[in-house]
């Protein structure tokens, strides 16, 4: 797949660059340097590039939204068109300190970007684990028993194409349902970032949901 | 310990019969009928008996709050004084269709209880898992890898007395840190409810948080 990563901070700098590894042309940008989109493209390998959010979206089959919310009107601004495109958003919809969520309840982040951007395809997934443990899921992935990772979204073909990616940096995709499900996860991702931040066991943590055999 | 059941439904029948089984005293109270409660108390073995919620709560260490959200204030008044006693609640602060939260977002319905009742030691916990999975959890609890139940509070020795009865009936205690973490851990309980009862898979299903070793 052609992605374009749209914020390549710590979540967008390393899901393009596994997203690189195995395959995928990749176009990093929204960075707070060109030095850093540079790098990260360098590093991820030859399927990859740094870009103008504009160059990012211009051929993508999916772009990976990973700004702070604050920035996304922004970002969506330089991008352009995305009509009939996919958008995975790990955006979560969080104030300036970072401190609670300005969107939550009867709306979702995912909802609220999937009516900025109307004619996209908009998948929430990747939000609900911490950038800290994606390199070691990802080096892990041969394993018989993997990480999950919810994702939810109204459109079937653009979360098949979103499951397809999870199950490419090392996790088993979760179809959680419809976009405002979204309500539920992005609280949820809260509830992780207490486990990883807050605790004394570190960030890099994931989880798995596990259904009895009957 | 002397425990308390205070809604003896689904979950509340399950995990009453679950702490007499590795012998805390239960009293089951606050069903449909008084039948039920002397069923489960029969079913549940020696150290289980039927009552009122009064009854349920007087010699209690700790109660299991565990009714509809919208007989909370009506089971309180019937139990009479909690002071000074554990509250392990499982009510999730659902409306009367059970179809959303009407406590949420910068208030949870855990932090809503324990406005309720200012002297006793409230700990959000067991409502993050569909009843259906408790029974085969319990079964499976000698097993290495047990799944994660997330439990909150503010008042240390609760928190621990509530983690020793997770413990106790299969599950591994993850400490999610003060009580308005339930903020986050009631949106989960969603989450869970959305792949249990809407999926695919049926409702026994439970999680576990994964730390990466370094």
């Amino acid at each position: 797949m052609r992605i374009g990563i749209l914020g390549s901070g710590r979540m967008g700098g390393k899901l393009g660059t596994l997203f690189a590894r195995v395959g995928h042309d990749v176009v990093f940008s929204y960075a707070r340097s060109e030095q850093k989109l540079k790098r990260l493209a360098r590093n991820a390998g030859k399927t990859a590039r740094a870009g103008t959010p504009r160059e990012a979206a211009r051929d993508a089959d999916a772009v990976l939204l990973a700004v702070h919310w604050s920035r996304v009107e922004d970002v969506l601004k330089q991008a352009g068109d995305l009509s009939g495109k996919i958008i995975a958003t790990c955006s979560l919809p969080m104030n300036a300190d970072d401190t609670e969520l300005v969107v939550a309840h009867d709306i979702s982040g995912a909802e609220a970007l999937a009516k900025m951007a109307r004619r996209a395809k908009v998948v929430a997934a990747f939000g609900t684990v911490p950038s800290e443990v994606l390199f070691s899921v990802f080096e892990a992935k041969r394993r018989a028993t993997r990480p999950s990772l919810v994702y939810c979204g109204d459109d079937r073909d653009a979360k098949d194409a979103v499951a397809g990616l999870i199950r490419d940096v090392g996790f088993d995709p979760v179809d959680a349902g419809p976009l405002r499900i979204a309500r539920h996860t992005e609280p949820f991702t809260l509830l992780i970032a207490q486990l990883a931040y807050e605790g004394d066991r570190g960030p890099e943590l994931a989880y798995r949901f596990e259904w009895r055999a009957r």
